[in-house]
């Protein structure tokens, strides 16, 4: 329209603000000179260097003439304390329309999706745009090749590690309480046999613990890209944290912003993971959907349409994939948490044996990683792999990896801490147990303090089948807060995560 | 789910930030411990006082055990620096169900309803589910009955005046330029009438004037609850603007994200309308519907609809009204922003005649609003509304009112000032004007200046249907900045906002 809005300079101060984005402070005189009010996106610019930054306007923190930026957006402009930079109003987004386009369900060509993403990752947008970008998905689902472009988008738009041989990768949908162990048995059996699996995961969101959570009782996971690029070349076998990667950055902004909302939509989750894991150049994967009651896929029809969206996608964007349905109807293994699991983990490799739900699962999706090599038969991927637990090398391969993200290779189960304060609640009458809630053990062992109290946490002395007599342990709470304990212990007693077979449930009144 | 937090208590600092929402810097420490990060949601209480505050952590402007609370946010909570407040991380809101109903399109109660706009006032949501919350009307449209909870909802979580008398009101949905000044003829007529019209309006948003704009060249227009009241007793009518007095306050909060989002939902801007003349208990209404090309409403049938709307909730919520549809195709009067407005209806006033879009306009919803009381017989008002118009009465009225707002009752139109630099395109040939564009002449006064620049704006010298010689003028283009001047006059060049018959419009190559 014709409207060139010009470049005003200013002198710089540095305010030590987070607010995940990118912040500046301008006087309300600036501000309203330069046609810019609070909330407003600007571009703030210093020589080579540029960042959108969003506008909050004072009247006395910053003098006319200056401007205050927060740390992170004067480091991402290489500017200190009395440098100049200019600072300029913005139009509309250059995607602004494809955006526009999005929210009416109209298909959105490659170019105009990563000019949605992009302006995502730039800062551009709001809550209000990116919250407009996701719940379009509810009432508009995208298209396979919008959701191939996507995923695309995501992944340039941010950081990519590159190795020098294939990489494999096993990653699994959640949703399960116990769950983020199985990577500390999957992985090293996969580097074990020769294969390339520089695993990157998250911490717990809204679960008691994450792979990343749980690795981290027993090494560093905070890896740098150069590290992980080394010690996969090293010892073949990697468990870090990816969120201070800049792996597909936008799906860390999607996901703030879905959870504030408690919406999910599929297509963005398997967006989420499969950028996640192009940005890894991962190019042989096996996913793992848990199938079961409370767990985030309920029914195993579910499941396959889910994994029919993963395989079709995989196939445009040149992943080799196997998707796996596993039962998810209770918790995996015996215990919930991120100490007590990685307690869990490390004693089955030890002594080459634990609980089937954990140590099956692990053996098995190894298997299937195998299987993707071509060097494994198909179908024989299981018995390799269990014959690598069972020989002790997967053991011997995780502590190289534990040594190698610098953990104590020689750790034993008993030398983690774990919660000083717990309470055991015992089975009331002999029977079976018939039900363990995966949501209402969730919910117990985060109220214990899990992920971010990492010693709190559940074990589970039954599970499903198991016959009790009365008296017997059911399950043993920890916590380091008493007070947090005594919630926990609240929570048990109202949710009846455990059910025995003939089990009084309430008296009324 | 039992977890009871507990509130920690901090010593406050102030701070000068302004974010449109009330804003804690904490601790990055205080915050861990407290279980918040940037960007939540946390109650603050001070005695009996509390608020609701968005968080940002810092590592050094706030040490351990402080706050920095903005200046709004202390001062609704009455602290000053070195008060204590207690400050507790708030759980799921109360309406988030409320909320997710509505994004599925489930039918919400009353008290859902009310709920989320409540939580929405009390800053408790950010703009994501602000934004969730608006565009879920675009594909599970409000049922009548949600509609009328929602205007009820965003009248009860704001202020309400109240006035002894039965109150009446005339408002029209806009988007046409130059009809911001109508209401400087039409209320003066109602009140002289003897009705009690105590109009509030809002400054423009997107377009080069709005009634409040144009109002204040010639008088105070930030009245208070109070002044509006007492000019409303002493005079009969009132031109306030609205903006700061609180009524239904999830307007403003609304009308933000949907210009974001460039989104209008019809039915927002019902209840939106509705609200705000609820708010000023407004009993009998007349809301006029421009239609025509480069209005908001383009097409008679889509205005019936919308005034269907709008008689089925006035309805619904107790007001009497008559919608006017008043032709929009091209500007209204023959000048656009808010001096040259107020110039053009103060002109009017004075010399009982004018353009007739404006005159005739200005009588015919004075009429309307008139008939409304039963004084007037149906059909008559017009004439009873002409009679005051052309008698001088509503002159005189007009002086009443600009002296009750504190302006000066003499001003003539002379003595209003208006851009300094000008530019007049004049007809390159004789002929008819077949075509000014609405959109073109609003862009074109926005870039002269309009509505911040008050003296900013385009004066027409012809209109649709006048025939012009060659080398008559045909606009005028008026600025205070020689360089926004000249950016307007690339516009006007650009974009031939002015159509004579037989113009030629372009030469190419």
């Amino acid at each position: 329209m014709g409207f060139e809005s010009k470049s005003k300079l200013f002198n710089v101060k540095i305010i030590d603000l987070d607010l995940h984005r990118n912040l500046i402070i301008m006087n309300s005189d600036d501000a309203e000179e330069l046609g810019v009010v609070t909330n407003n996106i600007v571009l703030v610019t210093a020589g080579d260097y540029s960042a959108y930054a969003m506008v909050i306007t004072s009247k006395t923190v910053t003098q006319p003439g200056v401007v205050a930026l927060s740390t992170q957006t004067a480091s991402a402009l290489r500017v200190s304390e009395g440098d100049m930079v200019g600072v300029k109003p913005i139009g509309l987004p250059t995607s602004f329309n494809a955006l526009k386009k999005r929210m009416s369900g109209v298909k959105l060509s490659e170019s105009e999706m990563k000019s949605i993403i992009q302006d995502v990752v730039n800062g551009i947008y709001g809550e209000a745009e990116i919250a407009a970008f996701l719940i379009s998905q509810l009432y508009h689902e995208l298209s396979e090749e919008e959701l191939s472009y996507l995923v695309k988008a995501m992944v340039e738009t941010g950081s990519k590690l590159v190795f020098e041989e294939t990489v494999y990768d096993v990653h699994s949908i959640g949703g399960v309480p116990g769950n983020s162990k199985v990577a500390l048995i999957t992985v090293p059996i996969v580097a074990a046999s020769g294969l390339l699996i520089p695993k990157t995961s998250s911490r717990a969101i809204t679960s008691p613990a994450g792979t990343a959570d749980t690795m981290e009782v027993l090494a560093r996971v905070d890896l740098t890209i150069d590290e992980i690029v080394e010690i996969a070349r090293k010892v073949k076998g990697v468990l870090a944290w990816g969120g201070k990667l800049n792996l597909a950055p936008a799906d860390d902004i999607f996901v703030n912003i879905e959870r504030r909302l408690s919406i999910d939509p599929e297509q963005q989750m398997v967006a989420s993971i499969l950028s996640k894991k192009l940005a890894m150049s991962v190019e042989r994967l096996v996913i793992d959907i848990p199938v079961g009651r409370g767990a985030k896929v309920e029914k195993v029809s579910l499941a396959e349409k889910l994994a029919g969206l993963f395989i079709r996608q995989a196939g445009l964007l040149g992943v080799t994939i196997r998707v796996a349905l596993t039962y998810g109807g209770q918790p995996i293994g015996t215990s919930v948490g991120p100490a007590l699991e990685a307690r869990e983990a490390l004693e089955a490799l030890i002594e080459r044996k634990g609980s089937r739900s954990l140590i099956d699962k692990a053996i098995l999706l190894a298997g299937l990683v195998m299987e993707l090599s071509g060097r494994v038969q198909p179908g024989q991927g299981e018995e390799v792999a269990r014959e690598i637990f069972v020989s002790g090398k997967a053991y011997e391969k995780f502590k190289q990896i534990i040594e190698a993200q610098g953990g104590n290779p020689e750790t034993k189960p008993s030398d983690i801490p774990i919660g000083s304060h717990t309470y055991t609640l015992t089975s009331p009458l002999e029977g079976a147990v018939t039900h363990i809630d995966n949501t209402a053990i969730s919910l117990i062992a985060k109220a214990c303090g899990a992920p971010y109290d990492k010693r709190a946490g559940v074990k589970l002395h039954a599970k499903v089948g198991y016959r009790v007599n009365k008296g017997d342990p059911l399950i043993t709470l920890y916590s380091d807060s008493a007070s947090r304990l005594e919630t926990a212990v609240r929570l048990l007693r109202d949710l009846q995560p455990i059910i025995v077979e003939g089990m009084l449930l309430r008296t009324l009144p």
